[in-house]
């Protein structure tokens, strides 16, 4: 197995002034391609500091450095490299001619001859194209050992990364096939669950659990694949894998936002849909709009967060509200019912709850929720107890819903 | 100016897991120390490569290692340590009687005989107590050369830290006072911008910007403090940086979010909230309701995204659609007129706009946003033109509307 080392440059990163997620995002491709990341380190731009990185880190067999590759004085990763190779920097007249063009068309001010330094070269190496930034990459074979430069700004390093940098090492021999992945999305589960779900999935196939902050966990399946007949033998591995969430009652969605995919199934049936939020206050239609297009569907929503706004705005009965209160299945019900004659989409949704951290009692303690749906004339009634803090019950309420609208639209 | 190096232990990050988020903490949390970072490094759990990070890194006068002190086989830091350091572990009688009572008072499942590794000391060394947690921290000075352990949960070693190693640094000697820091939050304005007015702001005291994803601008004014008569000093800088934002005529806010700055004043004043949100489609009642006790304050909101719920919810006139369009002035009028007769809350804000990324035309384009304001029977109208792709437009529009409230209330 190959192993590599990464090193970040900068002094941002340094002083804490941003997390290094272009580490994290290499380390997790480096994974799927089945190389083993030995060493990640951070330095200041100095040059000493960057070749000393170097050198500590040599014994493996790919080196990938970011950052530090800009037009300013500071910027010292390709010195520190040619320094470390005992290579020289070379200015390369038809780089600095596109260079020119990318700023006269993209950049609209006029370059600086600051700029010229980023199109030096060390010798024997090649460019990696940057199709969003000024700073090439570079790639330099240097007996069968890898040096891999990438501009800082992820929006750069990514695409390269994967549009010239993954070819190359596959052209130079370093990777000798593609990564398959394949994502599932799990709602409303732990990572510890899933991961003992598969306990037993012994396949030839690399698996990760991640958790996001977003309020589901994620399972990544990916495999290094050399041939198309390798690709067919993934894909009964991915059915077992579908197979035991499936068995287990698992909902799971591809790799997309449930907001997304409820708006493009709306879409494609031609349908309308709105909400009448109580706990949530509004974030379950807020989500909606995140999505482009998303007026195609959502007619307007209510957020009836007092007692008084769900009498008015809603038609809820005074007389619900005080016998049972706004939490309640009656509650959600009549403001489901209202929001459907009020607005009179396809897909109505309510829901009101105690999100804490105070209004909680032993009867109804913080994190009871209620849901009402109705698709179409079809009422239907849910209820949940949802642990954690405030702005987790939030989420989880978002996702709930979502959720269920899924699986109502994915059973038609 | 003593200098400092990091070592992150664990499987997560070097498979790219999860962030370091911790170096990114402690990197910051240095720098307001006066204490330079030479060098952040991450490796797996693996005795043979944490013990090489530290050789590499031995020079520095504080070596701080975050992770790999949890219970099981794969927790190898303090080993690591024991080894370089060429210290005996030594098993903690007292402390393990501390562990057992924390587990069966918060864990509630019967203590592991794997504990015990967690309660060995390094010759010499001190624990740093964990109030979050099971693993102690652990305070090594050999030969005025400082080792610190810290768990790896940031929930666990940021109060660590803050409540613990700060204080332990202090009375050791190795930092000499206390850290004071003021954070300004500004909106509405680029990093560059604020620097560029800060660039004559000479004062003998640490200045940072930080670009937040949540659309604004923190600067942090931090400066190590030894006396009281350190922290009178400082007040008049203070007071200098505050006029540099206002003669700028920059809005800044203290270190909390808008929304919950906004509820603070309407709580004290006794006065109700209600919007009427098209572009935002509910994210800024939604950004409203995350805070506990937004109940006191907002009555409700209406999300009118299609031109119908407009005229059915809010009254807007079908004229006024049709003569000027649901991005107009005339349109945010009516809205929020219509939404105080029909909530009477004692503020009223209206939004209507275009997020794009289609819908803008050369009169209208993408960004056009007309926000309307009711402030008891006073009403105001704006218009912004706001740059940047759908989420950046939704999130600044929040932002704003926020801002224009607290300018009012502010002002009263």
């Amino acid at each position: 197995m190959k192993n590599a080392g990464i090193i970040s440059v900068g002094t941002e990163i340094m002083r804490g002034k941003i997390d290094d997620t272009n580490s994290t995002f290499i380390a997790r491709w480096l994974k799927d391609c089945g190389i083993k990341l030995k060493f990640r380190l951070s330095v200041e731009d100095e040059i000493n500091d960057i070749v000393s990185a170097i050198k500590y880190i040599e014994e493996c067999d790919l080196i990938i450095l970011t950052g530090g590759l800009g037009p300013t004085k500071d910027d010292l990763t390709r010195e520190a490299l040619s320094k470390f190779l005992n290579k020289k920097l070379v200015f390369q007249e038809n780089e600095w001619e596109k260079l020119k063009y990318f700023f006269n068309k993209y950049i609209k001010i006029p370059i600086a001859d600051s700029n010229k330094q980023q199109v030096e070269l060390i010798e024997g190496g090649e460019f990696l194209r940057n199709d969003n930034g000024t700073a090439p990459g570079m790639f330099c074979n240097v007996n069968n050992k890898i040096f891999i430069l990438l501009p800082g700004p992820p929006k750069e390093n990514q695409p390269m990364i994967k549009n010239y940098l993954f070819p190359k090492l596959k052209e130079s021999g370093f990777i000798t096939g593609d990564i398959y992945t394949r994502v599932f999305r799990l709602y409303n589960i732990g990572e510890s669950t899933v991961a003992d779900f598969f306990k037993d999935f012994n396949e030839e196939i690399e698996i990760g659990y991640y958790f996001t902050q977003t309020g589901w966990v994620e399972i990544h399946l990916s495999k290094f694949i050399t041939t198309s007949d390798d690709l067919d033998k993934i894909q009964p591995i991915i059915k077992k894998a579908e197979n035991i969430l499936t068995d287990n009652k698992v909902f799971f969605t591809e790799d997309k936002d449930l907001s997304q995919l409820v708006l493009e199934l709306l879409i494609k049936n031609n349908q309308t849909i709105s909400f009448a939020e109580s706990i949530t206050g509004g974030n379950i239609s807020g989500e909606f709009v995140k999505n482009p297009g998303s007026s195609k569907a959502l007619l307007g929503s209510i957020v009836s967060y007092s007692n008084e706004s769900k009498q008015k705005l809603l038609c809820v009965s005074e007389e619900s509200l005080l016998k049972f209160g706004a939490v309640s299945e009656e509650v959600v019900k009549e403001m489901v019912i209202g929001l459907k004659k009020t607005i009179g989409s396809d897909i109505c949704v309510s829901i009101s709850g105690i999100a804490g951290p105070d209004g909680g009692t032993e009867q109804k303690p913080v994190g009871l929720v209620y849901f009402g749906f109705m698709f179409g004339d079809k009422l239907i009634v849910k209820k949940e107890i949802i642990s954690g803090v405030r702005s987790r019950i939030i989420v989880r309420c978002i996702n709930y819903v979502y959720v269920e609208i899924l699986k109502w639209l994915n059973s038609k």
